[in-house]
């Protein structure tokens, strides 16, 4: 209980490393990849978290088991219900599935059929409404407010916030272990809440932290510009993952102070990183988890960097996405 | 000296076990993966030794370095050669890289692009020759001759044998660190060594290890049913890798008595199995590297089997290949 109060209050770099100790055997241990390709590619070293081996299928299995198993602590509920674009309401649903609590979920419309098939495969219970986060969230209130399920944010929440940090705790610790400190870790963002742990991950260690936004759905960044969150109504995108019009409360409070910058990348980025993700490090990841490559490669071009960490978050891909990208970047080279 | 002596005398699980704690800390400890939708598909729980992500994308390299560090121990020799389809030549080009060695690779004509392609990108020398191993061995010879330098057979060699038997000795270790005994290991057969050295790996732990080959690609299969080594002209595979048309003496002495079978796939089989591999382990295949796990699943529909671990051998795919696949396979429902 104490902990469930203060992690109301916020979330700090400590609750971070107990989230990665606790972590450590509940989900797997994926591997930092390296690819000399890449490095030549990007004219940095790249440091690989290779997220998309996760449970699930996304780093986001990190923050949900760790706030179900709170949840679960706490007693008194026989349910969850989440949204999200997917990957997020898959991980509640697995992690739901481990501690024997129902999962109700809540996708957009247009969410990947595999994603939907992943969720009711593990028992979960989907519902499909609209296409904003705000739509989903009003399915969200009503599913509460009948079943006394309870309800686990996508990003506005100190335990996912936490666990899904650990991610880059564990590439920062990696790399370490290789003796090398990392000059910046990029992260995809969506609601805030993965970069939001990183930027806690990495609290005093002198890296920096760079959220990737896809062009049109910069939330963050134009909230970082204005001082205040500021709602973008989302573009379209490769990237279906990083949707979300608003960046989350609690993850724009821990934010603001503490990331180096957003860069945003367009669907010809996107598809770019996925394909060399795909031919150099031999990772599935889907378009939102290639984001963080896309951006890292930008980042990579201004010469600024030497080793670039990056949280490669999903590999939850959709076979008509791969086969359309494979083709295109094929034909034009396959280092390119 | 002696070990080299002893070496060409034959090789046994000692030399296995040897060759994998001095790969250790020299080679990408790649990781087990599991996918609880493959192991629904299949009936069974399947292992999955991701050796896709090793150095130079695929288990050869394992074999080549434990053999290029005998050959440097040696002295005498400026540089080494090398014949295979393609990851053999990859390997032995890095691996020599490290010791500052002159790798020249011999391939065949139709040698996928991407692996000439990064043979020349760590300073390896390639002849196309053919499109048989007896071409490839031919120019091998010439070579050799006007050079001095030493072969570095792909398969008939024991440190090779040893090497890429390390990536089953780390399967069935790291399998029973969670607890399993495995029933089988299935390893795909091009010349054997890998094959020979699972064999090695698993001697006196009660698990059996199956060989698969492409139809029409079955030396292996041909040869146990002949009782001595019978050579099979390669009929077209999709499975590159699979091709020589002899399995090696010294593979074939080893295996002879220790395999529990053969499993042959078709084109169909391997197309399928890189695409699930793909899409529910996250990992890029290519199609000799799926083909361990196209076998497992055929072995896995006897119903003999609970545990079966895979050596998934090598990504290095072409861009073409794979967006054909997926789309083929995509077409007819991401998860059949």
């Amino acid at each position: 209980m104490a902990n469930r109060l203060l992690a109301h209050k916020g979330v700090g770099r400590d609750d971070v490393e107990a989230a990665a100790w606790w972590l450590r055997d509940r989900v797997v241990d994926t591997p930092l990849v390296r690819s000399a390709t890449l490095d030549q590619i990007a004219g940095v070293r790249l440091w690989l978290k290779a997220e998309n081996l996760q449970t699930g299928g996304s780093y986001k299995f990190r923050g949900a088991l760790r706030a179900v198993d709170q949840i679960a602590k706490q007693g008194g509920h026989r349910g969850v219900i989440a949204q999200s674009t997917g990957n997020h309401a898959l991980a509640v649903a697995m992690a739901a599935e481990r501690y024997g609590l129902t999962a109700t979920t809540v996708l957009p419309v247009d969410a990947p059929a595999s994603k939907v098939a992943s969720i009711e495969g593990c028992g979960g219970r989907v519902e499909l409404a609209g296409t904003t986060a705000e739509e989903r969230l009003e399915v969200v209130e009503r599913l509460r407010a009948a079943s006394g399920d309870a309800v686990l944010d996508a990003y506005d929440h100190p335990d996912v916030i936490a666990g899904q940090g650990s991610a880059t705790w564990e590439l920062v610790e990696e790399a370490g272990r290789r003796g090398t400190r990392l000059d910046a870790v990029v992260v995809p963002v969506g609601g805030g809440g993965g970069v939001a742990g990183a930027c806690l991950a990495v609290q005093g260690s002198g890296t920096a932290v760079y959220g990737v936004e896809p062009v049109g759905c910069d939330s963050l960044g134009q909230s970082l510009a204005a001082g205040r969150r500021i709602s973008v109504p989302p573009a379209p995108t490769l990237a279906d993952g990083l949707r979300p019009s608003l960046v989350g409360r609690l993850p724009f409070e821990i934010v603001r102070d503490r990331i180096a910058g957003v860069v945003r990348v367009d669907d010809g980025d996107i598809g770019r990183a996925v394909f060399l993700g795909l031919f150099h490090t031999k990772l599935l990841l889907e378009p939102s988890g290639a984001a963080g490559l896309a951006g890292a490669l930008r980042l990579a071009a201004s010469g600024s960097f030497t080793d670039i960490g990056v949280v490669l978050t999903g590999g939850n891909a959709e076979a008509a996405v791969i086969a359309r990208l494979v083709a295109e970047h094929g034909a034009k080279g396959a280092t390119s």
